[in-house]
Order: structure tokens, then sequence, then C-alpha cells
């Protein structure tokens, strides 16, 4: 019986304020065979972000650059700015056998389902509207216009919960990772990503 | 969001010797919210087997009435002996909201995705060859020629494998079993099988 030999690509999207970050951050820390993909923004770091690690932080013009030369995997904008995905890192990975994570907005989500069906993809919802708000809130670093912007459109966006294969409602953390660890132990145990030999 | 109303029908399949029955114990005895779909049988009981526990141990006589009286889910003949699941047990756990976790026989299992093709179809094989005959003889509660008989017939049924939705190497029985619990986990998870609401 042979294992698979191609890693998994996990998409996490829903909407902003539901905690795909802190999701993301604590299944990389703790599955030694994940790691994170690191999208480019043209963004602002927000504080304690680092470059590298939590994106790369790039100029409007280089954005347009990695576009053009089709480098990324998807790419969105989102409140004024854009976000993408660089795809070589991606594909490498997963070909190599290691599992690899992504943590993008919904426009992103469809554009990775375009190109990887394959790709397991897992809408992260907050326990409900008033926590959303709450949480965007406390981020606390947006103006208040942003966070009414960002409210809308979160509310909008949940009715996407429909394309995706999982939804994992984000009402304590600890729960929630370990929903998103066993949903990757069962997606490695399905039929089809094995190729079945004795 | 709302949970499931829905217990899940779990189908756990495979052949003879990959050890259906040890990781369906250790998954009834430690999921509370799982019970066991205990089938009907013509065959004698094997030391240690209980009526109403383990089988319902039923004449051929009986087991006929059954089928005519359509009260069996699915039913099969498995050398010389006859094995059916009681239907409306398992729909009234399900609609109530239990699991309800069924090990049959790789015909048995066809016919439940005729009618449940909601289920879950778990295909549980051995690790290798030699291990699936070790097992068989192991058991030592039959003649040389029914072993014999039970081998081929395993061997054959390994190919169904790419009928099922997930397959899980019944190597070591606790890895085994927590990669059944995520599953499990994982389709609780499954947009399919929620309802959405905010």
């Amino acid at each position: 019986m042979e294992e698979n030999k191609q890693g998994l690509l996990i998409v996490l999207s829903g909407p902003s304020g539901a905690g795909k970050g802190t999701l993301c951050k604590e299944l990389t820390r703790t599955l030694p065979n994940l790691q994170y993909s690191v999208s480019a923004t043209t963004r602002d770091p927000r504080p304690g972000e680092t470059e590298g690690k939590d994106y790369y932080f790039v100029s409007r013009e280089r954005f347009s650059e990695l576009i053009r030369q089709n480098q990324l995997l998807e790419h969105a904008e989102f409140c004024g700015s854009f976000y993408g995905t660089p795809q070589a890192a991606v594909e490498q990975a997963v070909n190599q056998g290691k599992d690899v994570i992504l943590e993008i907005e919904i426009r992103g989500a469809e554009q990775i389902r375009q190109k990887f069906p394959q790709g397991v993809f897992i809408f992260i919802v907050p326990p409900s509207l008033e926590e959303l708000k709450a949480r965007i809130k406390k981020r606390g670093t947006e103006t208040e216009d942003k966070i009414r912007q960002r409210l809308d459109k979160a509310t909008d966006e949940l009715h996407y919960v429909s394309e995706y294969d999982y939804v994992v409602v984000n009402d304590q953390v600890q729960t929630a990772v370990e929903k998103l660890k066993a949903i990757i132990t069962a997606e490695k145990c399905k039929v089809k990503r094995r190729s079945v030999e004795f």
C-alpha cells in the first residue's frame, strides 16, 4: 500500500476577523510536515508582522510585475491593498510531499480552486456576527470607516461557504485546530489521493 | 451556524482478516456518540461472541423472512453464511443524530452505497498479503479449506478499494483508530452535511 507522494494544498479562507491567521500559525507550529505559504502584499505591515515570515511586503510596482510575469498562483485586491501567492514555491513543496497551507481571502481562494481543484478548501467562520465585529474592532489597527467596510464585506462573504469542502467554526482556537488536523489526516486517507498497490 | 442534525452512517468494509472488527470495537468503546449496528447472521457463533451484541444469530428460515419483509438494509452470503443489517434501527439512530457504524463485507457495502450515498465508506486493508494470511490462520476457528477460500476471496476483494471514500491501513490498531476518528471529525465539518445559518 503506497503512501501519497504529493503533499496537500490546504486553502484556509473565510471572512476577515474569522481568525484564519491564528489557526494557520498554530497548525504550522504543531505539524512538522506543514509549511505556511507566505503571500506577497502591498499593504503596510501591522505591528509585529515580519517581512518574509508573515508577508512579503512589496510596492504596487513590484506586485504588477509579479502578475505580468505570471508568478502568482492567485492575487486579489482587498480593502485597497493587493495580496498574492507566489506559485513556484507552493508547487515545489507539494511535489516534494510537503503539505502547504494558504491563508487567503475569498477571491484568491476562487482562483486557486480553478488551478488546483485537488486542493482542500476550508472555510473558517466566527461563531457569530457579533463576535466577528468584536474581533475586527479589537485588532485596533484601522479607522472606523475601514472597520465598517471590513464588517460589511465579511457579512457578504459568509455566503461563499457553499463553495468550500469544509467549514470550521472558530469558537475556541484549540477545538478549531483539532478539527483542522483531523481534516488533514482524513484527506490523506482519501482513496482518490492514494496509489493503491498490493 | 447550525450543527448537523443527522448522524453519520459509517461503513467499515474490506477483506476478511483486515481487522475491521477490532477497529469497530475500539471506536464504539471510545466515541460516546457512535453506536455499533448489530448484524443478523446465519453462521454459528465463534467462541466469545454474544447474541445481540456481536450478532443476532438467526436460522436460515428467519433470515429469509427478514429479506421477504424488506427489513434488511443489505444482506450478503459469505463463505456459505448469510449476513444482513436490520434497517429500522440504523435509520432511527441516524435521524436522532447518533452516528452508526456498520462492519460489513464488500457486497453488503455495495448495497448500502445504493441506498445511502451520503454514508462514509471506509476500506480497511491489512499492511500486506502475508500479514492477512497470518491473521486469518491465527483466528484458528476454521478448516484449512475455509482459510484458503477466505484468503483467495480477500485478495480479490482488495481491488474494490477504488469504490470507497477512504482507505485505512490497519498496521497498528491505535494508529488506524486515530485515522478513523479523524475521518469522522472531518466528515462532520463537510459543508454539504451542514445547514449554514447566520
